[in-house]
């Protein structure tokens, strides 16, 4: 295994053995016990490996960013040094949500590396919960707590200018994996791109009236400046339903490689987006034994709680800190409580609208852009599954257009009801 | 005249004289002639140093940073390192507008002292020609063409994400001077504070009434975030008319010590403000001679052209451009022309929009706040001044909050000429 000029190389298992033999600060958490290891490969993502290390007193997980993109291969190069900002970016939003993000153990800046708490079975993605219909009474609390504090503690309303500013600059070196996401989501699925998919021949005409929708492009083109411009907060960057690892007990929030200084409503969007595109998926899911209705039900009774949870927990952060060191409201200025309703009010509502026009756009990407999700993925049948791709494709666009118009979460909703009453 | 241990020191006329014949890229531009050399301090700003340096057979101009606000004294520190900035942006928007923008000769970094082009006489700062009521009949021509090329050209309609981000990443640490302005421009006239001044007794309920108006504290929280997070075009990030130096054919812009990547409605509205604040100084400028009608139609239409102008030119670059570096809007997407009209149309009709916003806050900031214009402190008569600086506060305070009304630059005039009829 050649290592680069850089002291890069990319590890296999036995490898990793080596390496986590050498590493005290690894070692230490299998209890220095080698005997018996498993180690086992288990990255299903799209980019990087992850090694699950077991031993007869401990674990953990190591996850190594390598150098292109994994599921497409060499021939589509991406910034290893991602890794860097995955772990700052786990340490920080770990110290403000610890709750719901696993510990750093170790970061080894030229191997890429991260070493962190393994997320222990009865874990599992998210995603595949919601596709096995699985409810999780408190994951609309855990994630609107993780958002509320990652997303307040790092924007403005808490932050100096000085302070936010040097955070700023130092994530704008991530600046590869926002071209990534800006090409994957604001760009591909408008034009044509030899990496777009969709379930053909259902949805062709439908990915062809995505490019040909000028009010659509007018809204994404928002979007995309917003994204690339408005560093508002410390985002996760990825906050989909495959970056979230539940039981009925617990919440964990993984890989935040794409993290940098964006708009909050990426992440709240994101998020939300893909609760949205699970619970279209549903009749795809549905038997004979499981009609899914009380199912769909939950999902959008959690989407509402999440909502309501973060704006009500985001506000009672803001009402906490007011006298703090943010200065986007100085307290000697917004001194009343009516204004500071005010203020709130207005802020809560364009993030609110953001939050919509992001996971609209979220979702349209997942239906015809290069990377889909297995909600849909794993309805076999394909007139099934594009049936339950094209309801989610168009209330989206209705989303992304008309998102000014939705006053509550309660209206987003009866809209979603609608499409199929 | 002890250097610190960063190796800088400030220089008076005589240490300068050393330190330019020490340097050859500034002895160079007087010819190597020293003798019978002039060197005169004229800084009239509020934070730095500058010298005029004239020899038989050249000139030059030397501007220092020292490590504290001039005009408040070593009790106000800033950081020096403006100076690094300042000469970055000198150079920047010089390659962008070369005819608006002076050849800086030398950067010493240590010593925060930028050589650069002496704007020579009959060149005098706009504000002063506003003052004596002189038009420029090639300003609006002039100024709407550095700022069309200076804001186009690093925004990300031009530029990649790659070069965008890297810049703005340097530009953070330009953060104290972006903090002075949150809180001269932002702030404090909105709230009591020890800087605040106005035309005493005459505009002390008007000073009052800005500080318990909860609509414009709303608004002014807007641009205040938008200042802080939008990082949208490399701005001057001070470009009032005292920015500005002119002949009637010439147009200087100095002084872009505050630049950073921010929203361009920051440079145009500070532009657009300050004339608006010369015409309502014009009626305490008035004599039995000069009434100043005519003058006053002058700036209106220049007002107008400058929008105008800019707009036009601004599109025009965008157009000329569309299969450009720039990301923004791939040609793929946004490939009619009826999609790039609309698309146009809505950037234009926002960055109008927030110009109204940053132009009326700047306006109102130079009535009660820190630091007045010398428009209106040139009017000897107490309430005379009062009386023009009430109807530009109460303009401002309309555009402020209204400005979304505004549908073209005719509008603006329209409300402009009503407040006197
Ligand atoms: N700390 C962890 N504990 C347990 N499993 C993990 C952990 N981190 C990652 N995984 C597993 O590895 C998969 C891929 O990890 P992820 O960080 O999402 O990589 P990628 O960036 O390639 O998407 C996850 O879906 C999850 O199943
Ligand atoms: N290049 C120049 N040529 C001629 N005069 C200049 C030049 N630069 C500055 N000045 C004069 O010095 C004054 C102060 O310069 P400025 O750059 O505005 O300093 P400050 O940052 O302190 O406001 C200007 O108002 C102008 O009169
Ligand atoms: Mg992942
Ligand atoms: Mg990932
Ligand atoms: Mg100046
Ligand atoms: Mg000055
Ligand atoms: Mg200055």
């Amino acid at each position: 295994m050649a290592s680069s000029a850089d002291g890069f190389h990319a590890l296999d298992e036995k490898a990793l053995l080596e390496y986590i033999k050498a590493t005290p600060a690894l070692a230490k958490q299998l209890g220095n016990q080698f005997e018996g290891l498993q180690i086992k490969e288990v990255g299903d993502g799209n980019l990087n490996f992850v090694f699950i290390v077991i031993s007869q007193s401990g674990s953990l997980v190591i996850k190594q960013a390598i150098p292109y993109v994994r599921c497409i291969g060499e021939s589509w190069p991406m910034a290893k040094e991602r890794a860097y900002f995955e772990s700052k970016t786990l340490i920080e939003h770990g110290r403000l949500s610890p709750d719901h993000v696993p510990e750093v153990y170790h970061f080894d800046r030229a191997m890429c590396l991260i070493g962190m708490r393994y997320i222990e079975p009865p874990h599992i993605i998210l995603r595949k919960g919601l596709i096995a219909g699985t409810e999780y009474p408190l994951l609309a609390e855990h994630i609107s707590d993780y958002m509320a504090k990652t997303l307040y503690f790092t924007s403005l309303l808490y932050l100096t200018t000085t302070d936010h500013k040097r955070a700023v600059a130092e994530y704008c070196g991530n600046v590869e994996l926002c071209r990534l996401t800006e090409q994957v989501i604001f760009s591909d699925p408008y034009k044509l791109s030899k990496y777009n998919r969709c379930t053909t021949p259902y949805l062709d005409a439908d990915a062809e009236a995505v490019r040909k929708d000028d009010i659509l492009k007018l809204e994404v083109a928002e979007l995309k400046s917003k994204f690339c411009q408005n560093t508002q907060a410390l985002i996760h960057g990825d906050l989909h339903t495959g970056s979230v690892m539940v039981t009925q007990n617990s919440t964990q929030v993984i890989d935040p490689e794409f993290s940098f200084y964006g708009p909050m409503g990426f992440d709240i969007g994101a998020y939300i987006g893909n609760l949205i595109l699970a619970y279209f998926a549903q009749d795809g899911h549905a038997t004979s034994e499981n009609d899914r209705k009380a199912y769909k039900s939950w999902i959008l009774r959690t989407l509402e709680e999440t909502w309501k949870l973060f704006h009500q927990k985001f506000t009672a952060l803001w009402d906490e800190h007011k006298d703090g060191p943010g200065e986007a409201y100085l307290p000697e200025i917004y001194n009343t409580a009516e204004l500071q309703l005010l203020v709130q009010r207005k802020y809560m509502e364009d993030l609110f609208h953001d939050s919509l026009g992001f996971g609209a756009a979220k979702m349209i990407r997942r239906i015809v852009g290069v990377a889909h999700v297995e909600d849909f993925e794993s309805i076999s049948e394909a007139e099934k599954r594009a049936n339950c791709e094209r309801q989610a494709l168009n209330f989206a666009k209705t989303l992304l257009k008309e998102r000014r118009k939705f006053k509550s979460i309660d209206e987003v909703i009866s809209a979603i009801q609608q499409v199929q009453s």
